[in-house]
């Protein structure tokens, strides 16, 4: 079920940079040429029988997107923990299949003819971000990217920020309450189990089980299983109370979870993608108004800017692209 | 009351880098030869009759110390937020006067006849601990400095991390509880108000309000007031186990701090400083052992080490002289 849409510019110094971006449920795929510039882009399902059969799927849609032309290089957004040096895939909990000492890199490499290098998907996002979307320009800047999960990277000097083994950048599981509820990293209290589309599904559900008045109950037909998080932006858009509340909420963790990494790491501008950003405005503005409750000292020295996400779901891809060709070009 | 103990050493190349690490009831002085060794240091009482007379003293004390040999730059570590770039005092929370605007580094250059530059002081620790104590070595570590406040920094790469204006490295005030305590920053929830001296002192007041047994009442006299950290570490030290039960509570808070660095940072080593460093061991071990429950996950791709610091209440002074080379030599 791969399909793809090359684009039909040619490179302009050697060949094309293809980045495929590895999640749950789809693979996707994306071109740069050799100047940087998006050349195509393709997508196809993850399969589920493990392993070989992922592989398989890249490789596959990897060739379909290349269409023929020469790949000068790959790079691949892992949703998980990755050891870039060796090219292993570490911890992937998201992906069917035993992932752990998996050589992705050196597969991909000799299935596709061309250097591969791995990346952290939420990092892939922020390097996406950095060079073709909300990020350009910035020297120092931070991505929350807030779904299913809460992924991310920080960039400094201009630079994706590696740490001393390639693994920073992993700004969803600082902890925001000492005593919070459980998280699918094995924690507890950390920003994802606090502040992502799950946890908000859940708060929605909980206030309309209290029996809360709420315009949600109509709009998911009484049936709680149906909210989602764009539901709930879209009955706050409209004006209703409850679900505002709840989105001022989610507004307050995640402003809470950037003002931490402000301080830390005092960026120009903090960005917002996932799919949570799809709520716009109102959540950017929450999170600017934390964090101008919660360090106002800080902000008057070291002002920040909040902007959303410019590339949405091709985020992961894009900046895989434009990784192997960092990491593996000659630019 | 100002005391000096010039080294004897002559500097290798050039003059003398000085160091001023203006605290709220001291000023630390260090001198650096021109290879970077320690040269001599001094220490004086910090004024209370604001700006100009801490300005008068830190000029006497660094003329003291310099005692008529050549300064070629002087760096001064200052407890709050500066302006590097322009030489200012930002906010500066404790030292009485009226500080904001203050261009102290040109204020002191021309006092002194020599380039000054101006480094908040947990950053000036930091770099002290890079350059001379428990950083050396490192191309990736934190600084978490724990005394009346939570100071610190962030060293990647080998270098300072400073971020888009210098104001990276504010490790203190991320928060821990979304709704936790109020702090001295105008925030609430942050480390700070959590897992600094104070903050264990209130809780071990709190504690023998409460009429628990420990060996805490006989050593404070039964006079709350009396209560400072290093006693709590003391009798935790000699087996009280209300003593034990308040500094593993510290370690878990801090090493819940430490493991919101560690995800976003990638740090070889947590270097843990400040007073209640003196706590050793104990404290440390509790770090750790919070660490590896909360991030077991990331920590087994991404060791980390947790140590204390070895420059104690030297740090920023040596900090300030090492970064005054760093910035204003030709390092």
């Amino acid at each position: 079920m791969a399909g793809a849409d090359g684009g039909g510019r040619v490179a302009s110094t050697g060949g094309l940079w293809l980045g495929l971006d590895l999640g749950g449920t789809e693979i996707k795929a994306a071109l740069l040429d050799g100047a940087g510039g998006p050349a195509g882009q393709g997508r196809a399902a993850t399969p589920r029988a493990g392993v070989a059969g992922v592989v398989t799927a890249l490789g596959r849609l990897a060739e379909t997107v290349a269409a023929g032309r020469e790949l000068a290089g790959v790079g691949v957004a892992v949703p998980g923990v990755v050891e870039m040096d060796q090219g292993l895939v570490g911890f992937l909990p998201n992906v069917p299949g035993d992932w752990a000492g998996v050589p992705l890199a050196a597969l991909l490499t000799e299935g596709l003819q061309a250097p591969c290098t791995l990346l952290n998907d939420g990092r892939a996002a922020t390097y996406g971000e950095l060079r073709l979307g909300a990020g350009r320009g910035c020297r120092h800047f931070v991505l929350m990217a807030v779904g299913t999960g809460i992924g991310g990277g920080v960039v400094v000097d201009g630079e994706l920020l590696l740490g001393s083994g390639g693994h920073a950048g992993e700004v969803g599981h600082q902890v925001l309450e000492l005593h919070g509820p459980r998280c699918a990293c094995g924690g507890w209290g950390c920003a994802e189990a606090l502040a992502s589309g799950p946890a908000l599904v859940a708060a929605a559900r909980a206030a309309m089980a209290q029996g809360r008045p709420t315009a949600l109950r109509a709009a998911c037909a009484g049936d709680g299983g149906r909210i989602t998080p764009s539901l709930v932006a879209e009955v706050a858009a409209a004006g209703d109370p409850l679900a505002g509340e709840l989105l001022d909420s989610l507004a307050h963790r995640l402003g809470t979870a950037a003002g931490n990494l402000v301080l830390v790491l005092n960026p120009e501008r903090v960005v917002i993608g996932g799919g949570l950003s799809l709520a716009g405005e109102p959540l950017l503005a929450g999170i600017r108004r934390t964090l101008g409750q919660r360090i106002g000292w800080y902000l008057r020295h070291a002002p920040v800017e909040v902007v959303a996400a410019q590339l949405g779901a091709a985020a992961g891809a894009l900046g895989a692209a434009a990784w192997a060709r960092r990491r593996l070009g000659t630019e």
